[in-house]
Formats: structure tokens, sequence, C-alpha cells
């Protein structure tokens, strides 16, 4: 494991690696309430669907550890902090769906007092987090097959151990890859404009010992066309139940320019990202930043000051331009419609298997 | 005309405005020699390749300019002088064109000194740069049957008066779709690594009070399906003779992201662009910059310090994603092959009459 965690709960705090600093630093931040994760989550200290909807379950949970006079008042206080939560960032689902988990948990009618329902929300939290990381690793071994001994990636994004709790989704096969032997090179794109690629991307690449290049996100055609590349990987912050899937902006572009070259476009991410109640991906909201995201690099005006621009923080990629979701539970191809809510049923009937256990221990 | 000008002859010195410091600070620097410019060349103080084909013809006037003790020295230093500029910038075509055109006028056996092969080389380079200001006024002009009265652009790079000598090519089309009255919206992407389009096209549509709003380059994708694009233009460093065409990275990506939304895509250019020479894109040879470009801006990492990058500065786009080449000639359409060789035998045929006509005068 690298030396560095994205999320950790320890002596009931959230300590959060603020990504606004790497590469430069590595700067640890302690949360002790859950505006302070909603802040977190939204100016970015954490970023990536699934490391947002960890951070979020622990949120509740620092929120539970409030004092409270009863039952009615903790439960109360979830739900509150739980609706905060899911606004902070609208397209990842992973929050509203680990928010909802959590809230569940809490809401258990067995749960006798206060003590129960805030022992129940932190499990609950880490449950989740520990999933993930199960998740992730089991993604990596899934996708294994698909690729041949010597590599050669595009990458958008950050989806490694930094976006994830740990290891990664599309970021953790091309890291499975690596450590299973295969020769892996991987061109990041540097993703505009928070440049997640060239920051985050190329740190873990670093870390973890992989080679690699970054690109502008515009040479994407040109080393698709040139530069022997056999697989672009991306993750998702949320994918409808017809495999629409939104993701950071300029994935989309990426999917066109893949299918141009006939070069497989895989997306990555546990079946926690899949929304069967989401239909297509016209009715998944697009979060718009602020303009200043692309006219400012930190303090530096990088265009006339003040200029304006239109700042999508995300896109959607129909699904007729991805060949396959690689999830925890298997490889969905099309048709998606049918591919995902089986994956999402498997995952569901091991939560209860697991669940059953439990209680029968 | 706006009050800025990339390229000007004064007192037998060029004074170019260096578009590094753009668009905060508006500085303009005198060149004394042709060494001076290879380097303006090379470190873009200059860009655009029509700009930089003037800037060339200027370069072998200061070169000119020198004391020479007969024709065989003067010559020698042209040819010397030419060689290094050409060498430059390989992508861009115009670069080599001008220089051959004024080394062509230098050369004239009807020259009998010195003092002549100056004025001819001073007066040749005179005429590239006033023939790209009226080339470009007559490419705008001819682009106007295309627009609707209301007419959204997505424009890539900067191909306005800082990248010719005067109005632009690309840029020049919208600008002229603007002073004839249309409701004009520009989508400008931002286009990495050097931001040419934030920094320069941004500032130039300030000045023209032309209505703009920037993005990322990764987002066109979701502006040419949400935003109602009616029309993508870009402008060219060469074009080949079967249409292929090497400008700005990222161009290519948008070419096949425009084709994928069924929005037309032009290339913009004066025939000086054009060169028959080069049968298709892959003869077009593509400069790699260095990989700092990419993961710094200015003295600021946005990258893990010393990361490597893949940084090639132009692409290709195939001629089968080209809608139409608009030229001061009219606009080419498929076959290329076929239209191009006759716009650029039309300026050729047009740069003889007035050739003839000044000699008659």
């Amino acid at each position: 494991m690298p030396p560095y965690h994205a999320i950790e709960w320890k002596n009931n705090r959230l300590i959060l690696l603020d990504q606004r600093f790497l590469p430069h630093e590595t700067v640890y931040v302690t949360l002790q309430d859950v505006s302070q994760v909603v802040s977190a989550i939204k100016e970015m200290t954490i970023r990536g669907a699934p490391a947002i909807g960890a951070a979020a379950a622990y949120g509740l949970a620092l929120e539970a550890g409030k004092p409270f006079r009863g039952l009615n008042e903790i439960l109360d206080a979830m739900n509150q902090a739980g609706k905060q939560l899911m606004a902070a960032r609208p397209t990842a689902v992973n929050l509203a769906w680990a928010v909802q988990r959590v809230l569940k948990s809490a809401h258990a009618p067995t749960l006798p007092d206060v003590d129960a329902v805030r022992r129940a929300v932190v499990s609950e939290a880490h449950a989740i987090a520990n999933e993930e990381v199960r998740n992730n690793i089991q993604i990596g071994q899934n996708a294994l097959p698909l690729w041949p001994k010597a590599v050669t990636f595009l990458h958008h994004c950050n989806t490694g151990a930094l976006a994830t709790v740990d290891y990664g989704t599309a970021l953790g096969v091309i890291r499975a890859a690596h450590e299973h032997g295969k020769k892996v090179m991987v061109y990041v794109d540097e993703t505009r404009p928070r440049l997640q690629g060239a920051r985050l991307t190329a740190w873990e690449l670093e870390q973890l010992g992989i080679p690699y290049k970054i690109i502008a996100d515009g040479a994407s055609g040109h080393v698709l066309k040139h530069c022997g590349v056999n697989a672009v990987t991306v993750g998702c912050d949320r994918i409808a139940a017809n495999g629409d899937t939104a993701n950071k902006i300029g994935t989309y572009n990426l999917a066109i320019v893949a299918r141009a070259h006939q070069v497989p476009f895989y997306v990555v991410g546990p079946t926690s990202t899949v929304d069967l109640n989401t239909p297509d991906g016209a009715a998944i909201p697009i979060e718009e930043r602020s303009a200043e995201e692309i006219t400012k690099i930190g303090e530096e005006w990088i265009a006339p000051r003040g200029a304006p621009a239109y700042n999508p923080a995300f896109d959607v990629t129909p699904a007729e331009y991805i060949s396959a979701i690689i999830t925890e539970q298997g490889i969905a191809y099309p048709p998606f419609a049918r591919s995902l809510p089986e994956m999402v049923a498997k995952a569901q009937a091991l939560r209860n298997a697991n669940l059953r256990r439990d209680l029968v221990r």
C-alpha cells in the first residue's frame, strides 16, 4: 500500500488528505463536524465519487458523536446532516447512496437508544469504506484478462487511491495490471480545469513506480492515432440504468475520439455508482462550477481579469460509446440495460448474505 | 481597427507585440537582427502561421539592412538567414513560403547592386504583410453567406489580429460576422498547453466587443451537444494537397467531436497556407515542444516537479472531417484535391496580374 490515505477515521475524527495542495505538499486536515465535511466536498479537499461517498458517511458519524437527548433528536440530526451532505455535489451518486445507506442503518427499528444509533452509524461508515477498498481490489482483478502483457492506457482525471478510500477504480485496474507483472505505460490527460490528471494521477503513478506521460486533454486524438494505446479507462460519478455515464468534463470527448480510433473505452467503478433510478444521461444533474476554475490558476489570472467562462464540471458519455463497464461484480457488456441490473442485484445479494451471516454469528 | 498590432515595421526595425505577456501587459519588443527574429518565433513572442510568415519576411529585411561589400555577400547572407528562419518552427508552411518568396525577389536577375536587393527585400516583406491583411478581410467577406443572423461559434486557439498581421483568419470570419450586424456568440477553447484561447482570443474578443465564454478544451463535446453551436472555426498551419490540415494540438479532437454532433467544421486560412508539395497529413512534420509547457504555468509546477509529458504542438485533421476550407480566393469544398489547386492557381494568377500591372505603370 502506498504511504498515503485520502480518508482515515481516527479518535472519532475524520482525517482527509487535502488534495488541493498535491503534488507539492502532503497536508492532512482533521474534521470535527458535518459542516466541515460539506465544505471539504464542495471545495474539493476530497474528490472522486467513491471517496466523496465514504467521506459523507463519516460526516454522519461525526454528527452522531455530538450529545443528544434522545432517539428522535439524533435521528433528526442525522436526516438534517444527510440533506446537507447530499446537496454538496449533485452529480456523483455515491454521495447520496452512502448517505442513504447510513441513514437506513441509523433508523433500524431494533436500535434502542442514542448510543446504539451512534454505533450503528459509525459501523456503517466503516463498512462502506472497507467495501470500497475491497471492491476496488476486486475490480482490478476482474479487469486483468482484458490486458495484453504490454499494455498502454490513456486515463482521464484521477481515479486512484486519492479518489477512492484506497487502491482506486480506473487507476486501480492500471495498478493491478502493473502489480501482476504487465508492462504498463499510461498517457495521463492533464484534465482541465482542475488538473486532477497532472496533479494527482501523475503523483500517484510516481508513488507506484508506473511509467507515464502527461498530455494536454486535446492531444488524446493524436496520441490514440500514433502511440499504440490499447485501452482508455475512466471512472464514473453516476451510471444511469441504460449505461449513460456522467464523469469529469472531457470524458465524453475522449469517448468520441476513442471510438474514432477503435480503441476500447472502459468505464470503471463499483456498483454503488450505478443508479437504476436514473433512466438515462439526460436525467443526470450536471454541476456547473465557477468560471474562475478556468480563468485562474491559483491566484494568477490566465485569461483577461474577470473573463466569462462556462464550466460544467461533468459531462455525460452515451452508452453507445462505452465498450464495457468494469465493476467489482464483473464486467458489464452492452446491452447495459440488461447487464447493469444484474451486477447491482449481485452486489445487493452479497450484502444481504453478509448481513445474515453477521446476524447468525 | 483595434489599437494593437502584432507586427510593425518602423525606422528599419521590426516591432512585435510580445504575446507572452498578454492579456495582462501590452509589451512591444524591437528586433534588430535575424537571430532575434528566430528567437521570437521559437519562444512564441510572435505566433500564428500568417504572423510568423510576415515576421520571417521582415527578419530578412533586417538582415538586408546590414552593411555588405557586394551582391554575392548580401545574397549569401539572405540564403543563410532564410535557412535559420525556416528551421524555427517546422509545421507552419507560411514561414517557408514567405522566406522563399522574399529570397526569390532578392535573387531577381534585374537587381544591379546591394541597395537594389535591399529595397526589393523590404518591399517584398511589405507586400507579404499587406497581402495578409487584405486576404484576411476578404476571407471574412467570403465566409459571410455561411452564417445565420444569430450565429454561435466554437473556436480553437488564436487566429485573430495577433496571429496574423491584422484582422485575423478564423477569428476574422467571426469578426466580419460581428461587423456585418450578425448577433455573434463565441465559445473559446482555452487551448492548452499555452492557453492561446484563454489568453489571446478572449483578449481580442474583449477589444472587439464580441460576447464569448471560455471553456476547457475537453468541454467542447458537452457544448456542441447542449449550447446551439452553428459552426466550429479553426485556423491552419499547413494544408496538404488533399486537404489534411495541421493546426494547434486539440484541433483534431475538436473535428472528430464536431462530426459526431453534425456541426460544420471550417478551416480558415489564406492560400499561402496550402502546400501543394505536401501530398497529405502524414507528410507534415509535427513539432514537439518541451514537457514544461504542460507541467508548469509560468514558474509554478502544476504537476510533480520534473514529471514527464508528451507535448506535440500540432495535430493533423484528416480532410474527411473538414466541411470546407475558407480562403481569400473563395470557399474550397471537398474534394479538396481538386478545389485547393484551383484556389492556389487563382491566387498566383492574381499576383502575376498585379506584378504585370506594376511593371506597366
